[in-house]
């Protein structure tokens, strides 16, 4: 027998028998080791500890130590509910059941499910659990796993998709019940310490607006009851700052069944929020030396064909018919940046050349994942593009990193960067991806940053950083990203005349600073609770005469910081107590409360939103404390000294 | 015989008998006038002296004294320009041939022209001049016409859309020559005193696209040889200025094949100019208490049917199907506001709600009409929309009339203005389109403006106001406008409650200070010959070292002024010559000079667009210029004390 080599985590290789599993590898590394073994990640997908390896391999051990070790307990766990479903209602019909990023859910069929159907469901699985049974996985032939699923289509499916004709299929069974199901899974159900269903939505079969609606039951489990109750308690802190939520109660937009889904309309407090982060996006922009430009959001297809977004992206593009021609609304800036930069004449002189744009893109998501602001048909990207020399890459790389940064900092959001690699539809030479991925590396590398490698997650023209936001409650967002394109300037024949008076091509990067403005404000609200920084806030000041009598006064203090900040009055009759109130609920970060004694005086009292108060302040000095709070952009302002 | 009653255009009344003629009409209010008759004014519409009046219409007598005159002439002198083409070349055939604002074309085929041909073709018009033929009117059947037009297909389509079958039609007969037309036309051909065929181009019969193509050719006529010249002279300067020109020589836009017709990309120079446009509209739209919001370029078309926009308006619009529902791009931004506004329970002391939107809308002109940035698919419009109680009309219309009044004067235009009113197709009763015009006119009035009525040019929805910008040539475009809406609230079911808790309309009102950026954009290049003022200006300061030796300076001098104003450096090795040469092609409104004496004294010259220069002045005391120019937006500054 010839022997396999693979690859471990710390780079060192070890040498197998093959035919050797997953648990054979752990136990050639010691014996502790392969009785602790979980499963595996094989090539960056979590297998079967009893998974054959393969020659190259690069193999993770996974232990009930290991980050991946909660992924297979939560797939474990949505068998269990599915066993304990059926138990309860043998009609039940099962599609499929994978583990999610915080639990799991399953798709079923034949039963009618609500959410008051939970606590019984409940019980049955932790009977299941109680027993302790173990799970095994089984091998059996398509005709076998045909016979069994003669009653369900959905299990048809997947054989009919998945499985070659010869293949045997894995199934895990625990007790009387089983699933067809690719694994891995814990050993017994008796280590699944702690569940909760958690709702019930609907969801298409593949998700396929064509096909069967099915019912998805979403649940979680952890090791352990307290980080259960924990993030259940996150979990609540979540929906309380729910975007969707906050945005009713700001006013902030919304989104309205006439006007089309995924199509959010901005209101007043919305826009303003959306202005003071397009501000701020200049600002950052104009410094590095980035000029400001503007495309249409329709084009003709000649020019997603000519880019690769039509092979790449059609089935996501809005197109239409105009005079017998095909146009499609924009999915992305980047081929009316290319377009700009091809009317002129470059001289090496001039790069690089940086384009900046608020573009609104449009993009055909399916409709049952839209979502708030989170998923949306229309979102506007804090776009950028250069176009620079070879020798210029790592400097341009560098300056945008130091400006993602900064946005991370003002913003007080943790970063986590990533470097996406080759995806399977892409375009441009084995040669040009190498060359591109290895120098998005160096600039890593040499800045000392912490990066995940996201193997296939590159866009289709060049590998990327990512970078996400990690807010308030350690959830994760998409955001920045660097992008590295070698093959838009192929195909946009972009050139410019070097110091050697040929005609070369210019490297082009992509970058966005915040990503989508939808998300990243999605991201704000929740991050922030709505309580968004000085510099941001829709209404920034508040002005709560005592009585109806100091109403004159209230608009003379206005008058004096209209044009400078947004300011409004609470002119109803109502107590101070509940002005106060609603200036609280309304998260405004100023209160000017203004009395007979304010109005003598010539003074405002001064309170924020964490009900510190500062009474017999003059105008002028509140304008320079906020005058200052605006320029610093501070996430988290002093009171006034 | 019955009498009919006209009115004229003092207000009195004149009664005729029935069958009366506008030169009979002419003659019954003085024997002189009746002589001096050329044509009538008849209800807004140009007509023959020889046709028939009808009870209530409103008459105006056109004598050669009068500004329709010109008109006339023109009228005529399309007719002395198809005589000489089939003298010359009696195989062309002639379709239509219309006078226009400034001239006249005829549209023609059947001949192959260029302009090579137009001095023999006009020195046969001067034959016809000269010979002085009288004008004359001619009665024809339908038949006779049609036979005189066996072999012109497009006489006879306007025989078969225009004339019914008993109708009796007129001809203009000219020597051995005639025309089917309407009129009116001078009494003979010696009345034009000066003409001149200007350029060709082509046309498609009828204006569509899927119709035959035809040669269009242009020319003019005037009283006098004089205001020919005058006219000519204008012609050549507006040429020199042609903001197609401009706009690839200061490097403002492009419209490139690959992205579409009609669909312009604005290069950074371009967008500077445009951001500050918006910039300033932003800043007079707070002063006026309006609110910023967003909407999509895509709705669902149930909106546009709602708004009324699919009825009056799907021709024009952009059409797209999304999972089997008809989708369209925005033709205008009200619906969406409207939305919006009903997102929320209003009370009658929340009104006025004023919201403004830069908002891009796509409307499908025909490709034969697109030219540079004066027709375009894609357009910006500097959109606002208030709802307001309707004893708060008056206030708000003076409101915005006080704003446009304040762009005209600080962009140095002229103001045209005019009451738009019910056009054919549009939408409400009777009864609230009179209560419309009636306010606007009552606004009008009050403020002491001179206007005209356009009839029947009002949106769909209801009448409006119409500004003109008139420019440094003298040529007029179209600008601002205020249109009062009681129909949209209907359809939208706006509501608020008033004061006595019960829930009411409010009235809608639509308007813009620049109306299209992209028109406003090029008439400003246009007026100001690209030396667009300091503070639009897309590069304002371009420091010019005398040597390379006062680079490091000029970086010095740069940096102190980067983040406040546009400023570059010319590092070009050329002559201090030819950089204030480029400087001053690329209008760049100030120069600064600094060579080895300026750097040992830490100060610059300055010297502007108009040669003027001084010496030894410091940064300081420039920045202080600079601020100055910058808030006051003066289009003619003064150059620094």
């Amino acid at each position: 027998m010839s022997d396999i080599v693979v690859t471990l985590p710390d780079g060192s290789e070890l040498e197998l028998e093959e035919g050797s599993t997953v648990q054979d590898a752990a136990y050639a590394i010691g014996p502790g080791l392969g009785e602790d073994t979980v499963a595996g990640v094989v090539d960056g997908e979590l297998v079967d500890k009893a998974d054959e390896l393969y020659d190259g391999a690069r193999l993770v051990i996974v232990t009930d130590q290991s980050d991946e070790y909660r992924r297979v307990l939560r797939h474990s766990a949505a068998h269990v509910f599915a066993q304990a479903l059926q138990r309860l209602h043998p009609e039940a019909k099962l599609a499929i059941g994978p583990p999610t990023d915080d639990g799991f859910y399953y798709d079923v069929t034949g039963v009618d499910l609500d959410e008051g159907d939970f606590a019984d469901i409940e019980s049955e699985m932790q009977a299941i659990v109680d027993a302790d049974y173990d799970i095994e996985r089984v091998e059996r032939s398509r005709e076998e796993a045909f016979e069994l699923y003669e009653d369900n289509p959905y299990k048809q499916d997947v054989l009919n998709t998945e499985a070659a004709d010869d293949d045997t299929l894995s199934f895990y069974v625990q007790d009387d019940w089983q699933d067809l199901c690719k694994g891995p899974h814990v050993a017994s159900t008796g280590e699944i310490g702690a569940f909760k269903l958690l709702n019930i939505s609907s969801a298409y079969w593949r998700g396929d607006e064509d096909k069967e609606q099915l019912t998805r039951v979403y649940g979680t489990a952890f090791e352990r009851e307290s980080e259960l109750e924990e993030f259940l308690q996150m979990r609540e802190e979540a929906k309380e700052r729910d975007h969707r939520k906050i945005g009713q109660e700001l006013d902030l937009f919304s989104i309205a069944e006439v006007t089309g889904p995924g199509l959010p309309l901005y209101h007043p407090n919305g826009k303003r929020v959306l202005n003071a982060l397009s501000n701020y996006a200049e600002e950052l922009n104009l410094e590095s030396g980035y000029d400001p430009v503007e495309t249409p959001h329709l084009f003709r297809t000649e020019l997603w064909k000519r880019s690769g977004h039509y092979e790449n992206y059609v089935d996501d593009m809005f197109l239409l018919d105009v005079n017998d021609e095909e146009y499609g609304l924009k999915p992305m800036n980047c081929p009316g940046h290319a377009t700009i930069f091809a009317q002129k004449n470059w001289s090496y002189r001039d790069l690089p050349v940086r384009y900046f744009e608020d573009g609104k893109v449009y993009r055909k998501e399916q409709r049952g994942e839209l979502s708030g602001l989170s998923r949306t048909w229309a979102f506007t990207i804090d776009d950028g593009h250069l176009f620079c020399r070879p020798d210029q890459i790592e400097d341009e790389i560098n300056t945008i990193i130091d400006s993602i940064l900064t946005v991370f900092e003002t913003f007080d959001l943790d970063a986590r960067v990533a470097l996406a690699t080759r995806p399977e539809k892409s375009v441009g030479s084995d040669e040009i991806w190498e060359q591109a991925e290895s120098q998005l590396k160096a600039v890593l590398d040499s800045q000392g940053m912490d990066y995940d490698i996201e193997a296939g997650d590159g866009a289709f023209y060049g590998p990327k950083i990512d970078f996400a936001f990690e807010d308030a409650l350690g959830r994760n967002w998409d955001g920045p990203t660097v992008q590295l394109d070698f093959t838009m300037p192929e195909r946009f024949e972009l050139s410019y005349t070097g110091e050697d008076n040929e005609e070369h091509r210019p490297v082009m990067i992509h970058r966005a600073l915040y990503g989508s403005y939808e998300r990243f404000f999605m991201m704000l609200t929740e991050h922030f609770n709505g309580k968004f920084p000085f510099w941001l806030a829709p209404e920034q000041i508040r002005i709560l005469p005592i009585s109806d009598d100091q109403i004159g006064y209230a608009k003379q203090i206005k008058n004096r910081y209209l044009g400078e900040f947004r300011v409004d009055i609470e002119d109803r009759s109502w107590t101070l107590g509940r002005k106060i109130r609603e200036a609280q609920e309304d998260r405004v970060p100023y209160m000017l409360v203004v009395g007979g004694d304010e109005e003598e005086a010539g003074t405002i009292s001064v309170r924020d939103r964490k009900e510190r108060e500062r009474q017999g302040v003059s105008v002028e000095t509140f304008r320079e404390h906020l005058r200052t709070e605006e320029s610093e952009k501070r996430a988290e302002p002093d009171f006034l000294a």
